[in-house]
């Protein structure tokens, strides 16, 4: 009686280059990048899309592709996609957009990922400043499941969802953000001790002609050219949601995104297969293309009626999202800690972020011990379904900040025991993850107390 | 057949001072403060506790005990106590102390607790430049639940643990503490930038002999003087554990600790009922005497062969813990996003405590619409079972935090809806929290959207 | 590198019936019948079924088709599927196949499936002395989430599952099966006393040529007739696996199935997009038609090692299998209490069956003071994620059963209250299931304190 | 300011025996054994209980305690407690009493239980067939877990629960009680055929003098002859709840019973440190002695709107209940399947007992193979937090019934594998359970195919 069959409003050819695909692909946030589709509140329909490097990465044996990456033109999106009423009626700015995740998964023929490390020259990571080197681990799907040949003896279910969702910025937003991301670029250096410890750069990705792909928008017009120098990277998470890389977006979920144009028009992208809390290596989900099955609500008035601004202008707003009900279920969990005490024994104050870095270097040489090369478990804790928690952020000057490991994804017993860790040939694990040499001339973040 | 029903090694009476106890309380991490009490490897054996505050926050109708409390005087410890193996030698700095929780709870009689926020002057909290007045809620149990007549319309059940459990650190460890600490209070202001969005004062809370309690040294003796003028402050959690205010270490979970001196002479204190992630209002979790039903274990050796130094010396370690079987269980979560652009709307560096403060100020206004104050909120936030998460911490400049909440606390359905938010007679909640005025100078945050 | 993409072993192509599938169906189980594909052991491949009738029933507005079907065509199954080693020797009597179920969902463009009471004339149901009608209601898919115009104010993630998996009987196995079965067909009414509680008809369905597929095997040839007079139904499950309709196996579960001939010969149909524990309307789970993508693995000669037979021969053994981690979560449950005292106040003994029936029945009456008839119900039952437990069955003389019913699925609040059950227009629920008139003679079992 | 600590209505002294308490036990359902406490609506109170055998059973070497225990004596139940409302009006028939468990435990200095099979002789249980010898095991337990040094190599988190919780019947639901029971008794051995399989004796537990107490009725009264002749035994669960050794009503669940008698009179006892779904060796649970704290609330002609009888009269209706919060939490399930085809390989038609018997049957096969004895695995699965399912109930003429074990309970991989099962002196396990010999002349159910 009632049709079910999601309808395909965006259709990737993975054959096709993001500019080849029909409908054209983007990689900006501008307010004028003109709708691919429209979709009607209610109504069931499909999205598909590239990964997010729109397929410049490969299933092979090298990570050259990773070091050399263009990274002007991630990610690549499908979209915008406008949304109208069930009376046709657009959405308008002020409106609350809820968008449910009903189904995702990968492209059917492609059902692989990759993880990555990016070298510190070109993208570095959270812990690139201990890792430059541009590293890759393939991953393929068996249904639910992933497994890598390049990091044996783990197999987990995926909690897979989208990296990047976000409305179009209105022209006010987006000039706020260009704003303060330029600030952060120009002066960052100098003002924000944070870099010291959480070595990445660039500080912020500021709009560029280079790599730009505008959707519609022809190429190599003053239209383009305009919008090109003004139009958002999408790197970082904003007030559109974006790429806010946030792991229980995943199947069943329910995210409410504000308006900020008329018909929404909302993009996506940049799926994962799976996802550690922070996504510590930056490349670090499981990388695919893939689908998504969604269906659109319209709150009218609702970013008034329940998003409270925080900040200089009504636009100073957040998504919130309700979790689905399928998320995978762990009930044993191995947990570090780590505390705003850095590498070189300085304190920090009330700063999670070098507690989290503390407690992911922790996980990481614990789990060292168990058989794995350390890039391996950094790639590893990038992509399985570690959670990370702000668990303490009171106590001056220390924030704690804990990473809490499923055990069961592991084909041993990772736990500490009163025997000493298991030695042996079984523990010899091959091969490693595909890895580039450093090049560049930045010291490497050394632990002082490291055997090695 | 065998005992089993636990030894109490450490008695508190309630009636009694913290110094007045049977076995003295001290408030104080220093290695020479002798044990109070010695357990054996496998033994089951329970410790009890003052509340943190040692009974100076009443279960009365005002706020002044907190605006007014000594905090030199926090956290009141259990302990030390001493650990030995099945064959009565004591553990050894180098060990792994495996620490099970296996039971806790309220003390008998007792069966209260209080959520506060301190005054700005005083104390602070992580949103102290919003809500620089001193606030107090009250708790009551009715077993596993907690409800307040200050926050009504929400039950929870609690997931209670101690806020510290810490093993005593070696004179090397506090030395480096100290110096540390030193450091951050004597020249953050000037080269943290972090401390412009947290407010929070002081930055570091150093030794002093003012409020300082050393369990069974005698006060007003060279040895007294001595060891308070080194001995750490209890606030932040440190390599030892300590006030890590981790709201997993609850019924069944297993931490594993350091060992720096013999015996290992761990203390703990500090119960929480329940305690969101972050414990954000810094008297966050539900305060509580209680007690814990604990057995230990040794590791051998296995401070080196599990835990790998992070930092200058091989005491630059944290613990690790295993999560118990019986937390508290919700299946629909709303959760809030927040990215490290602050109230004023300047963005920062990949600072998840930044993200993480506006993920809590979005939770706050949202769920004041709902019929709450958001002094309510800001303590509901502190107390209840809600999880932070580092969502995104690589895509620059923002770092993304999330703030979960569960559902199901609440009386009424929080989750937007196509109708607007009910309003009416109904959501007049009484009464509010209890509240002092704020007499101080420094500016309140606004947020300049904010309506009120 | 790896190929990843599962290989369809199986195809069905939904306009076709299911003898002119490219592959046959068959509807039998009999150990000659030919395999159709064969898979080797680590190989992902995918095999697509029909719904259980073979496309019989209906997306409409009538439930005739389901009051008239021939069940003596059921269940249409794909395969077998011959199972060989990685150096392609196949399975043998004695080993135990594993299949992972890794993924599995319906079949695109075909999103919807139907939940069906057959007449008590021609099938029945657990209740069908109390709902002797043919009844059915349709519901479509919106991605994991599932939905019927016919039972409104529910909606729910599917627990999607094969109702059907097994490996091919041995003809000693087979023989066993039929003679058991004549025996209960043809003794049954007389010595057993249960039947006066569960009226189905017939006590078993016995082999016949009417209506039966064969796959491989052609019609209308001697071999053909005798097979046909052999094989075995498909209705129950048995020591092959089979007809279980266990609601648990779904995705990243793991089943062991004995094997009794060479190859393993396993076939699998009969998709369930959800289930309620004990399928309790018969045709009680969302039926449709799906496709599962598999995995399977020979643990030689574990048929011995793992599986104890219970009865009289070797062969009388039957499956395990492990859970798997994404099913959907619930923490609310609302839960109905049984006992073995049947609906006349009789007392039966120890009888699990009649404390199941009685649970049902009270959450049937129960669930229809809020807006529902008792057909919507007794369909909802069926197919929505309930549990059915077996509380206690040594307290002489009752039987103790229990049916959990997650809260969640339902959009108003299900619990009781101290203010009385809501009536009014919002619960006036249109329509009712679809249903036909029942023109039997058998006694309808009415509840003796029922109003209605 | 509000009073939170629980008040103590019923104290038990475990040094004293049943009828030498300060408020007297009783061991039968009458609606003239008065009630020992009054509790009002909203107050939160404890109640204490002696084990269901009021300390017959011992923590020794033997299982003679067992084999001669006099069952006419249980449960010893502490009670019954008047319930009234806010205004001092006590419960009235028609209401629903909700009770909410809001903790429970075992009684301090007692901490520990035991787990028996009776002998055959003398209580049986639900495979006394295979096993009529009287064994018992002894579980210590430490905080929220337990472990038995009968059993070996399990430990596991105690769902805790109270076996009994009722309400006092009328004395026209007492006499529909012992008509149909007695019915049972005097013709069931000829009229059920089920008896065959579940051989437990007697049929039912018919009221008695011997054995009996009735609280604060004097003994050798003409008064208590009667109430005793009349009174029913407490054995099975029934309308008014009772003995339904529901698992699942554990810490934070709400039970709705049906209430009878002015006052409501409830009773509790027989509490549960653990038990597994069906409870199945009879004194199966981890039998303890424990206390609850509860919390009533009053739905005031709540039985008519929520209970629909199923029956005769308006009294034959079940309680419902919602489960708690805290449950433990596994997320690995080794599950086993049974059908209801007997041992002797006869068919059963859609008879979930026997289904569920096979089910148990299997896993106790299968878990002997790891180093167990099969009358361990038999009490293990009495107690463990295994569930029980009755997965399809209407696949004629094979009920399927399945038992998840949860893996995490072990302290080795229990899941099969490619791999043989281990074997070796590591998993010589000693000592078994303690048990007497069989001097019944019963024949024993042999497995035909079992090699022992």
């Amino acid at each position: 009686m009632a049709p079910s069959t999601p309808r395909l409003v965006v259709p990737i050819d993975l054959r096709k280059k993001p500019w080849e695909q029909k409908l054209p692909l983007h990689n900006r946030w501008h307010p004028q990048i003109p709708p691919v589709a429209e979709v009607k509140a209610g109504e069931v329909f499909r999205v598909e899309m590239a990964d997010w490097t729109g397929g410049v990465i490969k299933d092979d044996n090298s990570s050259l592709d990773i070091k050399f990456i263009d990274l002007s033109t991630v990610h690549y999106l499908s979209g915008p996609i406008r949304v109208v009423d069930e009376d046709g009626i657009p959405a308008k700015p002020g409106d609350l957009l809820a968008i449910e995740i009903l189904n995702l998964g990968p492209l059917p023929g492609d059902e692989w990922g990759f993880t990555a490390s990016f070298d510190r020259e070109n993208g570095g990571g959270f812990l690139t400043d201990h890792f430059p080197c541009a590293t890759k681990a393939i991953w393929y799907f068996e249904g639910i499941y992933a497994y890598s040949p390049h990091i044996p003896g783990v197999r987990f279910p995926g909690l897979t969802h989208p990296g990047v969702i976000g409305t179009a910025p209105s022209m006010e937003l987006l000039n706020i953000w260009n704003e303060r991301e330029r600030e952060v670029e120009e002066n960052g250096l100098q003002t924000l001790k944070l870099c010291e410890v959480v070595h990445s750069r660039p500080l912020a990705n500021l709009p560029t002609t280079k790599g730009c792909l505008l959707g519609k928008i022809e190429g190599s017009t003053p239209e383009w050219e305009k919008i090109a120098m003004e139009a958002a990277r999408t790197i970082p998470g904003r007030e559109n949601g974006g790429n806010c890389d946030i792991k229980n977006l995943s199947r069943g979920s329910k995210i409410y995104l504000p308006v900020f144009v008329d018909g929404a028009n909302f993009s996506t992208g940049d799926m994962h297969f799976s996802q550690g809390d922070g996504e510590i290596s930056f490349c670090g989900a499981i990388e695919m293309s893939g689908f998504l099955e969604l269906k659109c609500q319209l709150i009218r008035g609702g970013m008034k009626e329940y998003l409270t601004p925080m900040g200089p202008t009504p636009l100073h707003v957040n998504p919130i999202f309700e979790i689905g009900p399928v998320e995978p279920r762990f009930s044993e969990w191995l947990v570090f800690e780590g505390i705003s005490v850095d590498e070189s024994g300085r304190q920090h104050y009330l700063d999670a972020t070098v507690a989290y870095k503390r407690a992911v270097l922790n996980a990481i040489d614990y789990l060292s011990k168990f058989g794995y090369s350390k890039e391996q478990v950094y790639l590893l804790l990038s992509c399985c379904p570690c959670e990370g928690r702000i668990s303490g952020i009171v106590d001056s000057p220390n924030a704690c900040a804990t990473l809490a490991i499923p055990t069961a994804i592991f084909d041993q017993d990772i736990r500490p025991k009163s025997s000493k860790v298991p030695v042996g040939p079984r523990l010899v694990r091959k091969p490693d993850v595909l890895k580039c040499t450093y090049d560049g001339n930045l010291p490497v973040t050394r632990n002082p107390s490291a055997s090695t």
